[in-house]
């Protein structure tokens, strides 16, 4: 993948899980600045996950980009967020793309960084769902990654698709685009269509 | 510690560590991605912890059996969790195996790599408590450490026995499974007896 | 700045976040070692958080005098809350404080380590506020950052200052001492006045 279109994907990625970030801000009438540090916090916690465990400092901290993005993306929901509400599930929409981006972006950076498949998978992993369960967690409520539609499940295909296509020397910037838009297809359908993975069967009260 | 009694150590706390999580999933009744990932962080959050402060590459990310070894926990804990509470407090065993096991191992991974008793202790603190802190913010309760029995006292007695061990230069291996004894028998018997620290006196309420 | 001067902001923070922990603890009703634990956990988490962002090892896990100033004001909460509450908001007081020494000293450390403006401005915020998050999410509630009169606003003033000063070549104590007294009066007359950031207007609940 050139580094244009890593950037690209980044900060696409970024905006959307900004966006996400905002929007949970404003149901729970934060003010404008807990809009832009949940935000901020959304946009960029899963990418300081993925680049702290590969022992760097991460891309967030030392590039002023990203917080531009993020308040750009704050600052919008938080005078539009009316507007953006009247989509449909704006949340959901704007946090699946970030899971999207992220997922097959962690991959490949874990990949470019000598890490193994397995190792590669679990960062693509962390990397998409790590902006929604500390959004989440600072809200006080459980993170959508435990109980929602096959969000794990998701980005673990998005970032499989990246490894395979590696392990297949396979070209990285179509995979990253299949794979990112295989991860939100089968979000998207889980959620339009209920999908979920089987529950623990009832057992006794504990 | 020969390198293949710590990996046994290691992956005994994770398998313990991943029954835990897996049982607070199925009791908060999330799917079954949300058991395997709940299994997962509870399993390998504490090492992860301690591997980023000690500035190296967590050996979760790049080790596939972690991941292995956590599946396996989660999926038994899926299938069988009726069988599993049918055990005396199974979270509280399961939870109580991976603290002292990951006391005494992150003690003395820390001083392998050279921290100072106090550093040392405080680590092998962070490895026990570290994987049942995640779980619990997880699913949004306050963890068992800030408010259970003797819950961090007794990681730090196990941390303790190794670290007193190593000034005294005594074998670490002896020394590992003393402290994790110790440490377990503190927990369990503090559960089944209640007993608990002092709590602060009534005041006003604030 | 010299040595001795960032050693004692360091440890004047540390004790102030800590109280602010116990403090929460003790109203949770937590028994000692939860006291203890909270103390640290707000005293360390903001400059853990810095440090491993730097690609550093945290001071406060190599260094004991973190911890034993952290088990201090541990104790004097425990043994004397009901005199430390009788003060007027003895919590929001020693965050405030904890706040404004650390997002300047955060801020100070990142420029010393070679990031830009915008990468220490974040750093010296995230150093401020990091410990209330962590405290505030171990209890299981909304952090104040999110929603509390003007804190990261201040945290930002205390850090600009000190950013500002270092790219006019100013010298580095006084410009600390002047963002920290600028981070907390403006934190101390948002408390008592009540002022606050604008919150987005009422929407179709979603």
């Amino acid at each position: 993948m050139t580094a244009t279109f890593v950037a690209l994907i980044d900060f696409l990625g970024t905006f959307a899980f900004a966006i996400s970030g905002g929007l949970v801000a404003v149901r729970h009438r934060l003010d404008l600045f807990g809009v832009l540090v949940l935000s901020f916090a959304a946009a960029t916690a899963g990418g300081i996950a993925r680049d702290v465990l590969l022992d760097m400092v991460p891309a967030s901290v030392v590039d002023w980009r990203y917080l531009a993005v993020s308040l750009v993306a704050g600052l919008i929901t938080f005078r539009w967020h009316d507007q953006v509400e009247r989509l449909r599930n704006p949340v959901q929409v704007s946090d699946a793309i970030g899971l999207s981006l992220f997922a097959v972006l962690g991959a490949g950076k874990a990949l470019a960084n000598g890490l193994g498949p397995t190792g590669a998978v679990m960062l693509g992993i962390l990397s998409g769902v790590g902006g929604g369960i500390v959004r989440d967690v600072l809200v006080a409520t459980v993170p959508s990654v435990l109980h929602r539609e096959l969000y794990a499940v998701a980005a673990f295909v998005g970032a499989l698709v990246v490894v395979v296509a590696h392990a297949l020397s396979l070209p990285a910037a179509p995979a990253a685009v299949a794979g990112a838009v295989a991860c939100f297809v089968l979000r998207w359908l889980a959620i339009r269509r209920g999908w979920r993975l089987p529950q623990p069967r009832a057992g006794d009260p504990s």
